[in-house]
């Protein structure tokens, strides 16, 4: 049975607590001072805010390009046109992709995030060996961070022969979540293309998320197909949504139908806080599963992004033009527990959360950071921080903690 | 004569060059390994990359709480709540206002910042109290920095007997620019407001900046109300217009030629990166002077801000979704030369810029940041960097240099 003791550590920002931690799990939230039992092994919370562990629920680890050479931008815009830019480079990065896939997760978790769902792109120009990249991440952090992969068919469905096969494939070689991606825009048959994705999660059983870059009232005709197979064949609760900035900017009275549909249907929503931020407010009022993620990160789609979820939480409020506590402190929020909801190893939200993650019996995947209250902390987003999965310190000071 | 040679330097993420410096203009651009002079001061460029340091033209120094206690948000929306919030709170930060100016005004030369045009709000609450408390933070670092201070009527100038008495008398006092204010959304009486801004501008030989918050068509009505003055009091080159973020969201039909006035006028535009951007290219093609500024910091309007001129470049770049080095080193420019040129210290910029400001010739008001690349340095914001100001080194390593 192991067993840590957290000291001086500031649940949510709040008075500061000691956290007992048996087996992976917060067992008692104690008063300063709790004299540590045998052979509990001691974390030095200095006063910190001790805050659940991000969880990035949209990042192409297979793409990174994080810790290498800085690339200028070469896409076109459009998704065929930075597709076609990613595939003809991918390759040129003069390390392979289990490498790179692995160190920029070893920077996630050093920054604070212990649950991912990263995307594999699966097509006929990389077959399964970006597949192969971010299993092999998963299998080396097995210890630090809880991995799901979607394959995900980024070159469409049907443009390319032989691209269904590679998806099933992928399912069978151990990605988690069948991916789909622009029903309309990209592959240009809606019905095929959902058909086809739906098939493959009913086949193996898996949960789907698709990518949803398609504008307003396209965007709103691909959801409603969404949602007519998610009803049809009873995927409640396993299918999410990714971007869906075009459903974000409908005017409200088409929005709020919809968000009731998914509401209804327990349909979650993945956002990677772009500059013209979803109605998140209005989500959390609709008890719509939401969670945040990095999306690319350097690499042949986007010199953004630096594997700093706290970075990305301030993205998240700062694009919202939120100021108050209580809104920054949802989007942390949505960038912890709204993340474990999406992929299902913490319970459906409903409205804004009351600091969650951090009580009796929730999983001890935390993380501890430095500010005077938890909105400076996300205006400041500075080093000083110590995470933690299943209860055992895994990084401190930015860097991993213990054996690679 | 003083003089200084900066060693191994990339001016703009070019090839390495070593920069000598005589009475604080860059005198010659030399082959890295150049033996300097007798008397000549090494400034140490470490491979880093020489940029002209940055120009912040739209900042409330007069509001700041960096560096203090974090203090949750409490504001309404609207102009005249939050004017409100900060009126009922600013006295109660426990450390006075010249303090609190001169320390925030330390940081943002110690990330860069050499050149600044700040407000000051001048009201019945106030009185001259924050205009003292800017002219002390202006004289303190009076070596290391350039700064402009704006007699600002943060509460309208036609809602509380004696505002326009109190504006007047902060010209008297030192103040260096007319601020004006939503002539019709604030003050609700556009023609009194503007004739009393002008007319001030006139009497005391001053330029003119105007906050506008108002939103479309009203934007739109306000700002030829602008140009109307400018263009018939002969104000060429001497008006400049903040914010603007409902201009920014008109048609381009509309706001095409309404560039085209603010062009022939020579009327400038300060930014502050909100998530909503101006059309920042298209200001650019039209030969629009445009400025970057910090906006209030960590005060009673926001609580984001943190005196670094650099992030808010990065700001700048992700809310125009910009991701070529290009138009992400077009943001370093407007953040650095474009301020310049709204304070009227470097020439007017005409379409894009071909790595400005560090010619020989150019004043020798210059960081050295580190990165790669110029996009690359604006992704990480590393601490690394040191600031010239006039060729004297200033910061280093985000830390003053020299007495206080």
């Amino acid at each position: 049975m192991s067993r840590a003791l957290i000291t001086d550590a500031r649940p949510w920002g709040g008075p500061a607590r000691d956290v007992r931690i048996v087996d992976g799990t917060i067992a008692e939230i104690l008063p300063v001072g709790t004299p540590p039992q045998t052979g509990e092994t001691v974390i030095d919370g200095r006063g910190r805010i001790l805050l659940p562990s991000f969880a990035d629920v949209h990042v192409h680890l297979d793409s990174t390009r994080i810790g290498l050479p800085f690339r200028p931008h070469t896409g076109t815009p459009g998704v065929w046109g930075m597709m076609l830019n990613d595939r003809a480079n991918w390759r040129d990065a003069g390390v392979p992709i289990a490498e790179r896939t692995t160190e920029t997760l070893a920077r996630m978790i050093a920054h604070g995030t212990t649950s991912v769902r990263s995307y594999a792109q699966v097509d006929v120009d990389a077959g399964l060996e970006r597949l192969d990249g971010v299993l092999a991440a998963k299998d080396a952090h097995r210890d630090r961070a809880t991995v799901e992969v979607i394959a995900f068919p980024q070159a469409g469905l049907l443009r390319e022969e032989g691209s269904v096969e590679l998806l099933e494939e992928a399912m069978r070689q151990g990605a988690d979540v069948v991916g789909g991606i622009d029903p309309c825009m990209l592959d240009r048959d809606p019905v095929r293309h959902l058909d086809l994705v739906f098939g493959l999660a009913e086949r193996y059983d898996a949960p789907i998320d698709i990518h949803l870059h398609e504008p307003d009232q396209l965007a709103k005709f691909s959801a409603e197909l969404i949602v007519e197979r998610t009803r049809a064949l009873g995927m409640t609760g396993r299918v999410t949504i990714s971007h869906g900035y075009g459903l974000g900017q409908l005017p409200r009275e088409q929005l709020v139908p919809l968000l009731e549909q998914f509401a209804e249907l327990d349909i979650a929503w993945a956002t990677i806080a772009p500059s013209t931020p979803l109605p998140t407010l209005l989500l959390a009022e609709h008890g719509i599963r939401l969670g945040l993620g990095e999306d690319g990160q350097r690499d042949y789609w986007t010199p953004y992004g630096n594997a700093d979820m706290l970075d990305r939480t301030w993205q998240m409020a700062f694009t919202n033009n939120f100021r108050r506590d209580e809104d920054i402190e949802h989007c942390v929020a949505v960038a912890t527990v709204g993340g474990r909801s999406v992929l299902g190893t913490a319970p459906a939200l409903n409205g804004r959360l009351d600091r969650p993650g951090v009580a009796e019996g929730d999983r001890a995947d935390l993380q501890l950071v430095t500010g005077e209250t938890v909105t400076s902390a996300v205006m400041d987003r500075l080093p000083d921080r110590t995470v933690l999965f299943g209860g055992a310190v895994v990084a401190d000071g930015l860097e991993l903690t213990g054996a690679a």
